[in-house]
């Protein structure tokens, strides 16, 4: 190995040491490329289709078998709560299954010739193949299932992949990696890199590489795209705000529970968390106050206990930041309904702020912490232009019994999607998911990365008997 | 000729003579027939794609250059009144070139091979060929725009096509043919007959036939289509009952306008003409006496002058027919709020009924007059039931403003098409159209027709370097 | 039990009686057609997808743990060899997962508004439901797999289904409709009923039944389809006469083996097993003779021996025919290369005949018995002919090294399946099949099948925001 | 106007001049993307689809009318001779007509809801949205055609574009821009900024820009797209290096005039010129021979003479790089067959390289000038190896009679689109191109572009009736 250092994996809740693990350096991800480059070079050793979905069915049956200890490993190193996270090794499964079905959709289709005169006696067709290597770098949030996305798409796809978990959460990775191991991957099609930064940088810049997935913060993505080789493709997936539009006729009921969900799962640290609710003035304290209350019974604590529902923030300085976001809400003019405190140092109470102003971090940034702000409004078409000024598009939501106005409301919110009568981090693994503008480029969802990971290739066959 | 008869076109308004034609017989059918299976055996004299596109867009230019002359031949001879056969023109050119864009959507797609270890080695394909000589058996009710549905997409599609119009109205069609014969389509390839029913049942169940298109009444179409050569494909579009469900919340200003031009455009004689409006109790004699304030006012008349808004039924013995069936309603307790008598030997007056019993004519049996019936309902699942016990599934429509309640009863009633908030002849000529069970089989809509009218071949090569 | 009939099944290699069942009666058929009408018009009891994907992957676990016993299941009723049989249990657990795939395929699409003035302010969507209850009336040549394709793809698509099996093999339809039940299908939702011809005929006809399956001869298939009541829908799948074109430059040496697997395959009881193979006259004889050497030498025998190649016909009466209409060739000047005889009451000796004329049984209609005539030919254009002017048209093959010849030969041969160097009998189950024109209706394949069991419903809103 | 240069338009051929017209400065440029934003943003100004659709038949048909008006034009500043600048005018007419029809096409699709139990009660649909402001950069070699794809696809899409036409070849254009202004293209939706490089990347990194269309130069396209704001998609469409494959059963007679007219169309500057042909050792030197036999007949010279076959380069220094190019081919062995030296200062004589070797210009770049090199090789996989390390991965071809040969090299070449049995230049507007790896990034043709140029958007609708 070229490089000693470790890397030292803490609980995000009590901060002690659950691992310690090796990393590598440069010679070891300069080896790793050599390896996935070679393969994609020599179609030899190319899997075909029925053998890459044989290996992800096993995948899936090893993963079935191992679903409690899955789930505590991704709830003890990314402090997601044990119910939570086992909703999650359920989903990353079921997202194996979708990426084996997903392969007999990568094909091709006829293009027409003889349209025009000077096209005749042709016949054409598209196939699909893999784009080339494909290099991963992922995030601490879904340790396990952002892992199937960023891997197992490839892998499907007939691409070889090298993956970076974050750092605060390799173990979920290297544990999927000896499971794909032990289904049949053939060495060299997926291999994770536990390296640093400036190592990982140069592995997705390096021309052989001829796809990034990126998932994590605004930043880093667009600073990575901006230094591709030629040629490469990405697909970053960073953060949003996830505005919701609630009408005055929104049916509360289901409403409520549906936000404090939204805005509260994994301690808000998901990219489509319900963040900013803009409601009709005649009923926008009440709501606000509604989920306060239903906020304020929410049990935070260990995530491994299965009575938790809100765990603590990745990293104590998120805590630090997050308090110090809603004190300058506070501050403003915000009226704090619940929580505005810290729990400890790696818990922050979930948090409702009514109508804090426009001009703050709460209301400008993506908060990506348990804090939910609702800001009254008196026009439908003013709150969906401060939803549309938020730096960030990605989910949204609007509540309402009325057609028109539902209707209207998707159409006029920049998103990717948006959800009528429910909250905006709806997700299944099989939808077309990602921010549009600044909150990300190209499509998740695990077919649309798989196709994302393919290219086409037309063969036009001219003949005199066509 | 083998046969010396004649076919005389009346005026369907005063009954004039508007012209006497030839009819054909057996053999001139036989010959019809021998030429299109000719055509459709030798590859040779197939026109290429960019020759049949070239001459669909001479023929939308000549069109446009006889608007006039083909709106009152249609309006004279079929009775639907200037403005709407104007419309009807418009419609028909545009059909025309929808069938023009499509001859480039038939084209095929990858099948999937290797997903099994048995199927590896091989690469499919599928492309589209035509399905054969089409017979195209038309209706009166828009004498222009049908014959377009039925012989242009046939063309289009590479068949072989030989049409019989409706013996009321067969002079748009012999327009449409002169047209495309001066637009350059080859002899044989679209070829109208105007002969008896005999000859055209004949005609319809010979094995050199591989498609019928047939556009009419529900007995004659499930009576042919028994009767059909083993490997002859049928589209059948036959009659509706067009119901449609008024919750108490529907916004009536732009509701009433809307089932008054669907229930009486054309004198109702439209298969998806509104018949039978199931509304909230709460507001339905209200409903009703607003439609039936402004049926009254429509202008029923002469079909070629341009303030017509109502003209005759087809036939005198239809007028007869409605009146019956009117009578029958109201001596059974229907309340007659508008019309309910003939106006002329070929008019009748619209009419407006306010909940007729269930199980008399105009409740049970599609209409195909200037008819439209009102239920008031206590119980929305009860409406849709109704509805859908009607014999017809055609196209439907519902009127609310609660998303819930529209979606649900889009899923609820049985209709191959269910408007929201319009009445249910909205219809454009790229969309897929056709009455589902006993209203008809295959699908209508321009695209959906040539797609009909072709059928998939795969192509499956097996190969030592695949 | 309206009847005491019973039927007896047995093994068609030596007419031992395997097992003796009930039969039921006109009573009986008309209470499962209550059932499956009521399952589909009571919408709260239809099952929602995930429920039915759950159900299928439960029917794939118990049918992998019983592919020993459904194979000697299909061996000992149907005759196909052991080998063979284990291959169709595999193909039908193969099957079962493609329809549950499948079900989240069965999606709709955005129908485009606003493209003419008249249709602006709207948008459309379509959706696809459940067709209504569905009939299937299956063959004897695959038991288990014929069977899956017409229960499993109705189940998939949410129909209620009621099948009669093959009246000589109906064990493995029981064994499989045991597995269902086990799997946790609700009662009604696949019903098999043991029953005769006129009761399957009433059921079949019945207007509650919205889509019949057919596998069969051509001359039942077509005679149910011009009795169905009006709306009902039908796929028949009937026989083909799978022609073959060899050019002179045909690599030989994969030829003859796949000629002689697709030609004996089942003793040739498959609807697309090679029958007719036209061969350039530089090499006919050649290849006549080495299909005769590779045919001569397979084992034909006990269809429960893992050893034996091919088994007896289904009933001693189909030895009979065979034996008439090859000694019909003989007589005619047909030389018999191999074969020629019977070899028991039950099975008939693999045969190849060199040449014999166009007029006698075994040119004009389909074998459906372990024959092979090979034809020479001088023009390539006069084969294609011959292969086309043969009566049914399903799939066919070309053997060439010739892209041109290929691609022209694929294009002017009437099938719906050309295979480029290899045999006519090639099918996986998730590719379109099925016959064309006198061949049969609808598209077999068992994602094809499961859209054939949904129909298409528009949803066209109209708003004043849109 | 901010800025008082002037760009002075000369002709390629005599380097006289043809126009002087007026440059715009940073504050033009500022104000056009302020113009094209602020339609973006406001929807009560977007033009429904009906609309779009009758203006760009409307400019279809002024396009028409001014056939031979265009044809000079573009002949005049871009040196393409007159025979090939019609066919260029007619393929951007057919590009126009090619965007209408495409408008109808940008529709979404179903996403199924309920695979999973987590996401019951829930309707899905996507829709396709304009992606915002488009920003154009063009190129010389098609001055009219490469606007109507860079222009009157995002217009047809629903987008604002503004585009800088080359700086040699503005007006073509500036009469496109005409045309679609008197078509009745609103104010905005299409502006042209004549101005420097520096106002140009200025302009296509702002933020307000949502899509960058480039044709051009790699270096410039890769350095822009590093440069783009996040958020902002691109299309980047650069160079390639054609390689074509020739096996030695290629039929000749065929082939030579394609491999003329693909490598000399436009003296060469073509993205997809024929450049690089790699021949079986049998048959390669006759194959250069008989090319060069061929291409010395050109007719090199005017442009707007209808007897040219071959014009001048773009710009004197161009032929300067190609003649040194030229000599160090020579000079290295490389054997000259015909050409190989300048005729002009503006125009090179069509040039044959026989076998130069691989590590000079000629072989390792794209030449874009009239200058093809033909290499012989004895192992085919050898030949793919070499076409494959070329730089570029655009348009490729392989001429050969044998299937499994064709498909292998349609496999094995790294290209996006393969013609077999024709040269690498052809193509049509409606068919995916674009370069991959290092020759570009997203899919040119027209609908292609326009699909790049729309994004989706999902609706996800939860409901307690679904």
């Amino acid at each position: 190995m070229s490089n000693h250092k470790t890397l030292k994996v803490f609980s995000p809740y009590n901060q002690s040491l659950i691992q310690e693990i090796p990393m590598v350096g440069a010679k070891e991800v300069e080896s790793a490329l050599d390896k996935a480059y070679s393969l994609f070079l020599d179609r030899k050793q190319w899997l075909p289709a029925y053998r890459r979905i044989e290996i992800l069915e096993k995948v899936q049956e090893l993963m079935k078998a191992k679903v409690e200890e899955l789930t505590k490993t991704a709830a003890a190193e990314g402090g997601k709560p044990y119910v939570d996270s086992k909703v999650e090794v359920m989903r990353a499964i079921n997202g194996v299954k979708i990426a084996a079905e997903e392969i007999g959709r990568l094909t091709g289709e006829q293009i027409p010739m003889g349209l025009t005169q000077a096209s005749v006696n042709r016949i054409a067709f598209t196939t699909r193949e893999p784009i080339g290597v494909v290099a991963s770098i992922s995030a601490f949030n879904h340790p396990l299932n952002l892992i199937v996305h960023q891997t197992v798409t490839a892998f499907a796809a007939g691409c070889p992949v090298i993956v970076k978990p974050a750092s605060t959460t390799p173990l979920s990775c290297l544990a999927f990696a000896e499971i794909l191991k032990e289904a049949g991957v053939p060495e060299g099609w997926v291999q994770v890199v536990i390296t640093d930064n400036e190592a990982a940088e140069k592995m997705v810049t390096d021309p052989r590489v001829n796809y990034l997935s990126f998932i994590g913060s605004a930043k880093v993505g667009w600073y990575l795209k901006s230094k591709l080789a030629p040629g490469t493709r990405c697909a970053l997936e960073h953060g949003g705000a996830a505005p919701v539009i609630v009408e005055s006729d929104a049916q509360l009921d289901d409403m409520i529970p549906a936000l404090v969900k939204g805005g509260f799962y994994h301690a808000g640290q998901v990219c489509v968390s319900v963040q900013k609710v803009f409601v009709h003035e005649g009923i926008a304290k009440k709501v606000a106050e509604e989920m306060a209350q239903m906020a304020e019974k929410l049990i935070v604590g260990d995530p491994l206990d299965e009575k938790t529902e809100v765990g603590p923030l990745i990293l104590p300085k998120e805590v630090d930041r997050v308090e110090k976001w809603v004190n300058e809400a506070r501050e403003n003019g915000g009226e704090i309904l619940c929580g505005g405190k810290r729990i400890s140092d790696t818990c922050y109470a979930p948090t409702v702020i009514y109508n804090p102003p426009q001009n703050i971090k709460v209301s400008k940034e993506e908060i990506f912490g348990p804090v939910v702000c609702v800001y009254p409004y008196a026009d439908r078409e003013e709150a969906i232009k401060k939803a549309n000024a938020l730096p960030y598009h990605f989910q949204a939501a609007v509540f309402t019994k009325d057609l028109d106005i539902a209707l209207d409301t998707v159409q006029q919110l920049n998103a990717t999607a948006v959800m009528v009568n429910d909250h905006t981090a709806f997700r299944v693994d099989w939808m077309p998911f990602g921010g549009r503008d600044a909150s990300g480029e190209g499509l998740g969802g695990i077919p649309y990365s798989m196709h994302e990971m393919t290219r086409e290739k037309l063969m036009v066959i001219k003949s005199r008997f066509l």
